[in-house]
């Protein structure tokens, strides 16, 4: 059972913290471009992977990632209890489809590219709550599928501007277990949804920082651990303009959240890979964190994480109605113990 | 602490059942016109509530649902923990927006007409899992945002067929407690993405009934209660040609849920309303939930509900790409114990 969250605090702390037993990622060609070719399980050859759509693809990266993860411990889809997932897509249609192959019990949810770390952190309410005992979460997006959705038709060859982010094809599926070995979720802060008035849809890094850094601090501060506890606190996609807006509202807000401190959409790519800002999308941090952080926090090289995945909540529609663009962060911490 | 849910069970038992402290209702016009004008808190006079758009109204319902359970109890938002909703709309703004305003921790949902029941089940296992002691759980839909945003703009007078439903024009809330007084959330069964096939999004009552028979059967399996024991099971919004196919398949499966088996989306309204098969959207069983059924069980009309919210989760982009619709319910028992 969790400790009791004391009134107007927004961190769960897991009194068994589930165990992250296996995970897997899968990414599209540009992601295996970038440095960390060797920590993908799978780099697709194109963008289709056999598929009539780049929908139809993006469900299938998410239902191979939760396979592969389920297999790589000799686990079928009726070994787990709960699939927990969200996408991008409207409806977010790349979960349920994968979810009605999966066939297991299932909640959708959406906060964009922040669901990488929501889904983790219910899947693991729901294993240290008692209600199950091994949960599948898992997310993904298609640079393609997302630019018709939220954007133009890639044919039309809009121009980006320096603060675009590039949504990155990937897909992460983490299995988390009551007991067993690998590393832990040991709590997770649920973010608040923040909406400093910023209106342009193609600066999202820097809509969402406030919201990255609200939630950080928030983490921070419920937790009491000290600024350099984690070996890396990283950011989900705030790409390098939004990034270093955090960075400043870190100095405003006088918190320094780790001496490594970082952000996926700036990690996932490096400066061949043409893409402005940086990576985005639901899949960039889930990516991230199922390709080389999990890895490395299993093996040694590093202790803990703090992972903050973070959303834009707009819609194409409430941009074109004027309103501003809220966002939202949610942390998970992930630590060998 | 909930009890071990059993692998392979999709039924959550909540050791220490939360309570439904407060709730609220705000429906549109035509819900107004009715059978259950009395029991929703607020009918709006018209379809725009002072907004300058559906989707802002939608989000304005929501939130004023919320508020209103909150004022019921003398509550503020600062009050609650943590906010769970979600809507039917494109990257479930009418939700995010709302949760800007009523700025407390928020997990968004995406369960398409399911939602009202998935937003419960999740707010109860926060609760009952000890992390937190006090959550909102809300949902809405808005007749001409679904409309617009689904099938086709209303100016354009589209003929309907006799299985069309009509997206409800409602929000409801509901406040959950550790402790208190009120009607009790005493377990949930998670649904299963479920498709059969159907591939006609004007009959999504028809795609919803298996998955609704599906978890109601699960339900009864797992709990071992007995078919009589709910003075109602209702399901989300199957509407009228979804039920007659939902009470087919109970004979199939050998299964007669109760005595009193009925649907939100067949009750919402009367035969004066023009609505084809009957109601639907997430506000369907949400007003439904918080208007009549609430009160009856909160003042002993009724012992006890089983709500299963049903879901169709295609999106208009799987729809032209020939997809069939997949479809879930959530199921949630509520007692006056």
């Amino acid at each position: 059972m969790g400790a009791i969250n004391k009134k107007g605090r927004q961190t769960f702390i897991f009194a068994d913290p589930p165990c992250i037993i296996s995970w897997a990622s899968i990414v599209g060609p540009k992601e295996g471009e970038g440095p960390w070719s060797d920590d993908f399980d799978q780099i697709l050859p194109d963008y289709l992977w056999g598929e009539a759509s780049w929908e139809k693809t993006e469900s299938k990266m998410l239902r191979e990632a939760a396979k592969l993860a389920l297999s790589k411990q000799g686990l079928q889809t009726s070994d787990i209890e709960l699939m927990v997932a969200g996408d991008l897509l409207n409806q977010i249609t790349s979960s349920n489809y994968a979810a009605r192959e999966i066939a297991v019990p299932f909640l959708g949810l959406y906060g964009a590219c922040s669901t990488m770390a929501e889904s983790l952190l219910v899947a693991a309410a729901m294993v240290d709550g008692g209600y199950c005992e091994r949960v599948l979460a898992a997310t993904s997006s298609h640079h393609y599928s997302a630019e018709r959705q939220y954007r133009a038709p890639v044919e039309q060859g809009v121009q980006r501007v320096p603060s675009s982010q590039w949504t990155a094809t990937a897909a992460g599926a983490v299995i988390l277990q009551k007991g067993g070995s690998g590393p832990r979720l040991s709590c997770a802060t649920v973010g608040k949804v923040i909406d400093m008035g910023q209106t342009d849809a193609a600066n999202m890094g820097a809509a969402m920082a406030p919201a990255a850094v609200d939630t950080i601090k928030a983490h921070f501060q419920e937790t009491g651990r000290p600024h350099d506890y984690y070996d890396l606190v990283v950011t989900g996609d705030l790409a390098a303009v939004g990034l270093s807006v955090a960075r400043e509202l870190f100095v405003r807000v006088g918190l320094v959240p780790s001496p490594n401190f970082s952000d996926c959409g700036v990690l996932l790519y490096d400066g061949l890979q043409d893409v402005d800002s940086g990576g985005s999308g639901c899949g960039c941090s889930a990516c991230m964190l199922t390709g080389p952080f999990l890895r490395k926090v299993a093996g040694g090289e590093m202790r803990n994480i703090l992972l903050v995945s973070t959303g834009a909540l707009m819609s194409p529609t409430t941009t074109f109605q004027k309103e501003s663009i809220p966002a939202i962060a949610h942390a998970v911490a992930i630590e060998n113990i």
